[in-house]
């Protein structure tokens, strides 16, 4: 039953981070830019310190790392990891495809992990040994026959350097190119969870940025690895992998090695 | 007076486009593809022959440029000109962030536009002479002082033939490129007419693409134009540009031109 508290724990930490951020969201309409306190740092750091006290409080002696205010060290040999704007362009934009992530590591994997849309009220769970369940409902991946059938996405060509948009790009190649689609972050992960997308690829990722898409990709059937289909960890470079169809591990890691 | 009716019938449209694209939004969950009749298939053609019911009943002796269905002949001078969903990719995603894109030329200009994000329920509308509407609320661009500030977006590179992509790239290297982004299609240009972002520079668009966000962006302090500074028009080779500040269209339109 411990999950099952974490779960609600988890829960409790999303209410809160929305909370705190959509206030924010759309706030500095026409407001004249400012260097330090930008609406977007006040949303993220007023929803890391909601976040933070709740933990405190309730979980003392788990370790916290967030992704404004560092690292708090533990005794529980568990983490929550939390990035309470995951997609600041988007947020900064107005666009409401960012995500708040929560995610609890025990012994360094991610066992548990939330994407939380606070603004169109859109929440993805997942949980070791649970199906992912999209605002409350179980979902699937969608099945990928071919390679040359599936729809791939990726926040911006920006986030790789040369060698890596060369590689993204012999993938891209491999797939239904017409369809593919730019920017998102963190929702691109939830939308495959739905069986809406079959890939998403991405560059310089840390991890307080892919640990929540771990169980929620995977609980709901698909497969999260490194560029070299090795599972993610601190190695990994950044370099993500979520495949909706299991099947096709193969061809995209074999796809994205055969750049010329 | 005439303007206030067509504003009317074209809200008429956008809310008949609204309830036929509805129904198809996420409607494929799971489910497996099919050549023909894809739920975005599905959700154009319903949204475009909602609209055109409209128009034959209401405006008989307009002209109708349709994506889906053609040119039907007028004898007003006057021309609608309809985009069911702008943005198919994030439609087919299951992103909300696509358009129904509506338009009236007057002699060939747009007069009037309207931008419907019909999951979300939000509306731009822009007509000559008139405030730029939000969700029936007035809005702005923001001032931009320098390039170097400006907040840059465009749906993708997928979109840019190389030599396209080369003066996008100059474009982009001139802005504040940490805040450059992708993915939007039209939904890019209302958050432009709300003060939320500085510019959006794209290719390939055809009339049904860009003529509805001529009046949007105008309409609240903005310009449209093509990639020389130009008046859009079919001589354009779809190269479109927004700028929030019209002080800065000058530098824009040097950066596009300065690749090396």
């Amino acid at each position: 039953m411990r999950i099952e508290q974490d779960i609600a724990l988890a829960v409790r930490l999303a209410d809160a981070a929305g909370n705190a951020v959509r206030p924010h969201f759309r706030s500095g309409l026409n407001a004249e830019r400012k260097a330090d306190a930008t609406p977007v740092t006040e949303a993220d750091r007023a929803a890391e310190e909601a976040m933070r006290r709740i933990l405190q409080a309730e979980a003392a002696r788990d370790a916290i790392i967030g992704e404004e205010f560092g690292t708090q060290e533990g005794s529980s040999g568990r983490t929550w990891v939390l990035d309470p704007i995951d997609g600041t362009v988007s947020f900064i934009a107005g666009r409401p495809i960012f995500g708040t992530l929560i995610s609890l590591l025990v012994d360094g994997w991610p066992v548990l992990g939330i994407i939380d849309q606070p603004i169109l009220g859109e929440r993805w769970i997942g949980a070791s040994g649970h199906p992912t369940l999209f605002n409350g409902k179980p979902v699937r991946t969608r099945p990928c026959r071919e390679l040359s059938e599936a729809m791939l996405a990726t926040t911006g060509p920006q986030y790789f350097n040369d060698h890596e948009g060369d590689h993204f790009m012999a993938l891209a190649a491999r797939t239904d190119h017409r369809r593919m689609m730019m920017g998102g972050d963190c929702y691109n992960y939830g939308l495959l969870a739905n069986g809406q997308i079959d890939l998403v690829c991405e560059a310089g990722l840390k991890l307080h940025d892919w640990a929540a898409l771990v169980p929620v990709v995977e609980g709901a059937g698909g497969t999260m690895c490194d560029w070299n289909g090795e599972p993610l960890n601190a190695d990994s470079e950044g370099h993500v992998l979520a495949i909706g169809d299991p099947a096709r591990l193969e061809d995209v890691v074999e796809a994205l090695a055969c750049h010329h």
